[in-house]
Parts: structure tokens; C-alpha cells; sequence
């Protein structure tokens, strides 16, 4: 039995998806806990519904679906998430969803037997963009963050998140908590050069780097920007700046792989003629190793220190987020080499250095991924694109990989 | 006949004004042409007509209010602006607009005779806070500003002023030009530490410092913070910051008055996990003497190129409003001079550090300014204050030097 998936319908699932939230540019603005992000959600339990899954939605609005196996025995999931960042692309995320769609209907067209159920799951604000942290439903599930946290986390409006949950049509009732699963499978695009530059269409996924972030906060004295003398101007934004590119200089001394990123910057009052008495921003450092990040940490102490103090401001620091480097399972790993394999296609082993649901998912399960190249290493923009022939490479080693986690019957390959 | 202002009066009239956009910490927001701006602009004109002046409203959405003169002359006109910048003071523009209310209901009370005419005038959106530039008004009625291009200016939810004034009911017919002006009195807190540093509760403005704004906007590579090495990165937010720091660094190498601001500092997408892909920021500069402002303007220019070489980033850079420095009348200055003799009131001749619409204002008709002093020097934040014997001095020179301006009948003093 040769199972492959079928191509032109998963780019129609693309497609349709893709058309909600859709930016003027061709990029996608579906950010969690919206409308659209609704929208999307509701075409995908359809799609799910119309395939005869069972379909359920935790407490924290993850959809789960799933095929019943030949055995009562844990399923093999496969998922990602739905919600983009705002014009961000079309790729992050909802590709790992509709491939892990694709490989459910593939099995279901070649009345194919497994084992192991096999389903999928739709992870509620993986991106962070709206509330933080990032993988916040997945870090739920593995016990890593309260549930009463989650829902009270909120967006920069002061919207809870459970609100929205429950707004949007999508505040279940399972419990949001680690189930028995025989593996996780997350296909995903790289997002980053390494696949396109050395011309590999597969990553075989091993692990993920370890993720900091820390919100840094300014306080200056708010003031006139004209009859304030500069003798005696206590600047919030000056010292952010020095931050910002003491935080560049960070990624410099430390080296390696360590990469360092003050993505989000606010300042209030933010007018032309006042001096900012307020500046609040975000760092996020990422490392495959885990005393790196540590070192870039408290580099990040020091230089706030000495901006705060250079230019007499009170400084705040939080380190609110820190994942651990997640090294994948072995079986999961060797299963996606395997696919690719069988399949004739180039691949490499390849760290990600973008956090994913996987990531807390390691925790609960075997769990691995697949990565397909991102084009110019592009990501969290519009101009994201990933070629459709990759895309079926990866979608195939998906298949084949949920396959044989999942005891098909029969000779596969 | 001693005329002397209704200290009282005055302060009940503060009170009143102040909580129309009182901030829960005592300051002001009362953003131009915000629901709260019209309610200001009501009660002023109700106690504008309660006092039996002629009103009107311009096509810029000024307020006129005039007593009538002996003679068929030109007015003298005092007056400030009544909008305030997102969480301000209750002292900046509404102090001046209420003391020029003050004087005319003074001179009413007294029955006080005038050979010219006696009016004030309530300028739209002085700040530049929500429309860009400041001083958008007077510099229309000086034609420094096309009456279009204000119309057009737009805030940063894209809405139009023109469509704003029309909303709260205060577009006028009356052409926004020059009219015959005996002379323009501004009375307005200094903003600065100048007065209070030196105890001295009066300053004889005798001119306004030039003043350069600039836009800068970074085009670099939006992507994602994780897989993005360094080596690849082109981040606008690592080279505003750059810029940041080397606007600092330009008023520190001009030295001498010069006061040079980023204020405002705007990231896209701001999200913690995205390389910023634009930044936009604004940069201010303010000197005595011209010469010392063009050095800065070079300056920033060439800092804003090397940083947008070696971030590899497309910079913009637009240096679009410029206002030259402004010597006030020396026949005004004097007669505010004389009036805090005849007060005994301690005072120094002092230059502005702020903008103010005193400055268009010098283009159409003899014009000076009376500052009275700022508590630590704070503006533009809720912590502004004036003591009341302070406001009480200034509105009493106000009144003085505008009798001796209008041909006060009798001996005033």
C-alpha cells in the first residue's frame, strides 16, 4: 500500500484558510481570540465534521479531532496552531494544522487501519502576539502555567483572555490537562535560512532551543520637550535606547547561536513635544544551550543597571518567561528520518529556534517535528512563503511518520 | 482708578475649566477637538457671551471674543489655547485663555473705558499632540500654514482635523487670516525651571526659541525573533535606538541651549517575538540662535545615515516644520515690563524654550508674553502646578500691560 497525500487539496485547504484574515499584501492577520480567528477556527471543526471526526474543545479552546484506531490505545496526535501574528504570514502555523488534516483524510480515503488513533490538534495563542506568553495553551496542558493565569492573562486593551475564549464560541469543557498520547507530531515551516541555503527540502527536527524573554520598564520624569534644560532631563526612551543596543552588543560578546531580539517597545506619553516618561519593552533571547542564556540574562541586568543609572531613571525588570532547550524523542525523531527516507527526499537534522507547542508537548509525550523551508528564511511577515512542493514532502513524511507511530496495517510506505 | 484682577474669580473659573478632562491624578486631558475639547470650548464661550463680548469662530476653529473700544481701532487681543497633551497639567493654554478672561471681565467690572477695542482668542490644537504640527492654528492665520494642509493633517487614527471641528460643532465661517491687531498678550506657565530656580515669580518674555521637527522612519526586515541569525538581521529598531542615543549625544556636542528630544518612537509589528520592521520616531530640536539648530539638523542627518549603513536599513527623513527664532515687540515687551514695576513685582526678561502661538502670532501684530513660574520646572504631565499668588501676579501685569496696549482711559495703575 503507497500512501501519499493528495496535493491539490491540501493547497485548497490553503487556500480557503488563507483567505481569512487575509492582508491587502497576500500575508495573514488572524490574530488569536479574534473574529477571524474565529472564522478560521469554525472552517476547520467543518472540514473535521465533514471527515467523521470526533471533535471536542478543552478549557482553553484547543480543538481536538480524532479517528478511532483498531486498539483501545493512545493516540498519535499531529497538530499546530491557527493564529498568526499581526501581518504575519501564511505558512506559521495553520500549515502544520492542514497537513495534519491532509494526513487524517488520506487515511481515511485509503480506508487505512491503524492501531492507535490518530488525531489532530488546533493550539489556542501559540504566537503570544495577543496574550502572553507565547504557547500558552500547550504550556497549560503540560502543567507549566496555571490555567487561572492563562485566562486572566491580558491583551494591551485589558481583554482577558478567557473572556475572549468564551466570546468567541470557544471556552470548552474538557479539562486542559496532560491525556495519554502515543506521540506528537508537529510539521511546521523552519523560519528561519539554514534548509533553503543548503538546498535540503525536510528538517528533521531534534529539539528546541531554550527561549527567555523579560519585560524591562523605564520610569523618567515626563516633561516639555522645549524648556527643559537637558541638565536636568530624566530620559526613559534615551535609557531604552542604550538597552536596545546594549542588548545587540549581548548577542556579540555571547556568540554561538544566541540570538537577541527587543521586539515590542512602548513609550508613553509617545507625543513629538513631550520627553518620555515611561518606556517599556520586551527582550528575547534564545540559545541552544542553557548556560548561554543564563550569561545573556544577566548581561541584561547589568546593562539596564547602568542605563537607569547613567541617566537617573528606576528601572523594573522581569524575567517572565523561560522554556527550557526541549531535546525531541529519539522514536519520533528516527520515525521522520525513516519518512524521509522512504520517501527519497533530502532532509538534515536541524535544531528550531523558534518556540512551538512541541515544545511543552515534549513534556507530556514523545514528541517530534518536521520542518520545511521557509523562502529567504522569512517569517512573522507577509512575504513568508514555503514552495508547495516542499510542502507535499513534508506533508508526505508526516503521513508516513503518523503512520507508523500509529501501527498501520498493512505495508506502508 | 487701581485695577486689579478677581483673584478669586480666576480661581473658581480654573476649577471649573479643569475638570472637563481631569485626569483621576489630578492633570488634564483634554486632546484638540476631542468630545472634552468641545466641552471646554462651551463653557468658555457661555462665560464669554455671560460677559456680553461678540464671538465668533474662525474656519480654524479659533474663538474671538471682543469688547467694543471707544474708537474705530484695532483690538488688542490676549489669549492661549484651551487643549491639552494626553495626560498634562491644568496650567499649559488653559492658564492664559482664563486670565484673558479675567482681564475683560475686570475692565467690565470697573466700567474701565479702552480707546481700542479688548478681545481674546482660543487657538485650535496649540499642542501638535494629536495633529501635527503644533500650532497648527496661528500658523494658518499667519499664512505659514496652508488653510488645506491643516485641513488635511490627519491624527493617528487617520481621522481629519477638518472632519474633527466639523464633529464638535466648531468649523467656522470667518477666513483664518491676519486681521488689524493693536497688539497679541499671551500670558502662559514658563515650563522650564528658569523662574523658580531664582525666585523670581514674573518673566518678561522677550522672544521664542527656533524650533526643528523632524520624522525618521527605519524600513528594515520584519522576521521572526527565533531562527533569524544574527548575521542575517535588519533590524529598524537597533538603528532608531542608535539614532536615539545620538540625538543625545548632538545636544551634548552643540552644547550652549540647544534641547533636542525623541518623543515619540512608533514599532512595527511590536510584538516581542518579531524583528521590528519599521520604526518611526520624531526628533525636536530648540535653540536660541539658528545657526546652532542648522548644526544639529546636519548632524542628525548624518547620524541617521551611518545607522542605516551599518543596520543595512532604508532610512526617511523629513524635516517638516521649522520655525524661526521670534523677538517679540519691544513696545509690548516694555509695557509688560512696566506693568510689574507698578505691581513691585520681582521679574527678569526671559526666552522661551516652547512654542507657543505667540510666535505666529509676532508675524501679524506686536506681540510679547508674560510667563509666570512652573513648579520644578514640569510640563506637559499632571504634575504641573502654579502657585495662585503666582497666577495672580501674572494675570494683574496681564491686565496692565494690556490697558496701557488698549488707551486705558484714566490713570490705571
Amino acid at each position: 500500500m503507497r500512501l501519499r497525500i493528495d496535493r491539490a487539496r491540501l493547497a485548497e485547504t490553503m487556500d480557503a484558510l488563507g483567505r481569512i484574515g487575509e492582508t491587502p499584501r497576500g500575508g495573514l492577520s488572524r490574530v488569536a481570540l479574534t473574529d477571524d480567528d474565529r472564522r478560521g477556527r469554525d472552517l476547520l471543526v467543518r472540514w473535521m465534521k465533514e471527515a467523521g471526526l470526533t471533535v471536542s474543545v478543552d478549557q482553553m479552546g484547543n480543538i481536538f479531532a480524532v479517528r478511532a484506531g483498531t486498539a483501545a490505545a493512545p493516540p498519535v496526535f499531529m497538530g499546530s496552531h491557527a493564529d498568526s501574528v499581526p501581518s504575519g504570514g501564511k505558512y506559521d502555523g495553520q500549515l502544520g494544522v492542514l497537513c495534519a488534516l491532509e494526513t487524517i483524510r488520506t487515511l481515511i480515503d485509503a480506508k487505512a487501519r491503524t492501531r492507535h488513533p490518530v488525531g489532530m490538534i488546533v493550539f489556542t495563542n501559540e504566537e503570544g502576539a495577543r496574550f502572553q506568553p507565547a504557547m500558552i495553551a500547550s504550556g497549560v496542558m503540560a502543567g507549566k502555567i496555571p490555567l487561572e493565569d492563562a485566562y486572566n492573562a491580558r491583551d494591551r486593551d485589558g481583554v482577558r483572555l478567557v473572556d475572549e475564549l468564551e466570546r468567541i464560541g470557544y471556552l470548552g469543557s474538557e479539562p486542559c490537562v496532560p491525556r495519554p498520547m502515543r506521540a506528537y507530531l508537529e510539521l511546521h515551516i523552519e523560519q528561519g535560512p539554514i534548509l533553503e541555503e543548503e538546498g535540503i527540502p525536510l528538517g528533521v527536527v531534534e529539539g528546541i532551543v531554550a527561549i527567555s524573554w523579560s519585560r524591562v520598564t523605564f520610569h523618567g520624569v515626563q516633561d516639555h520637550s522645549g524648556p527643559t534644560p537637558m541638565r536636568v532631563r530624566h530620559d526613559a526612551l534615551v535609557a531604552a535606547a542604550e538597552v536596545v543596543s546594549g542588548v545587540r552588543a549581548i548577542a556579540r560578546k555571547v556568540g554561538g547561536n544566541l540570538v537577541a531580539t527587543v521586539g515590542r517597545l512602548d513609550v508613553a506619553p509617545n507625543i513629538p513635544n513631550a520627553i518620555p516618561g515611561r518606556v517599556g519593552f520586551s527582550v528575547d533571547f534564545r540559545d541552544p544551550t542553557e548556560s548561554s542564556l543564563d550569561r545573556a540574562v544577566s548581561m541584561l541586568d547589568r546593562v539596564v543597571r547602568a542605563a537607569a543609572k547613567r541617566e537617573g531613571v528606576r528601572a523594573e525588570v522581569e524575567h517572565y518567561w523561560r522554556v527550557p532547550r526541549t531535546s525531541f524523542d529519539r522514536e519520533v525523531v528516527e520515525a521522520v528520518e525513516e519518512a524521509a527516507v522512504a520517501l527519497d527526499c533530502g532532509h538534515r537534522r536541524i535544531l528550531s529556534g523558534a518556540g512551538h507547542d512541541a515544545q511543552y508537548m515534549a513534556a507530556i509525550c514523545p514528541t517530534g517535528m518536521i520542518f520545511v523551508p521557509s523562502r529567504a528564511g522569512r517569517s512573522h511577515c507577509e512575504e513568508e512563503f514555503t514552495a508547495l512542493d516542499d510542502i507535499e514532502h513534508g506533508a508526505n513524511a508526516l503521513l508516513l511518520a503518523c503512520g507508523r507511530l500509529a501501527g498501520l496495517e498493512g505495508t506502508a510506505r
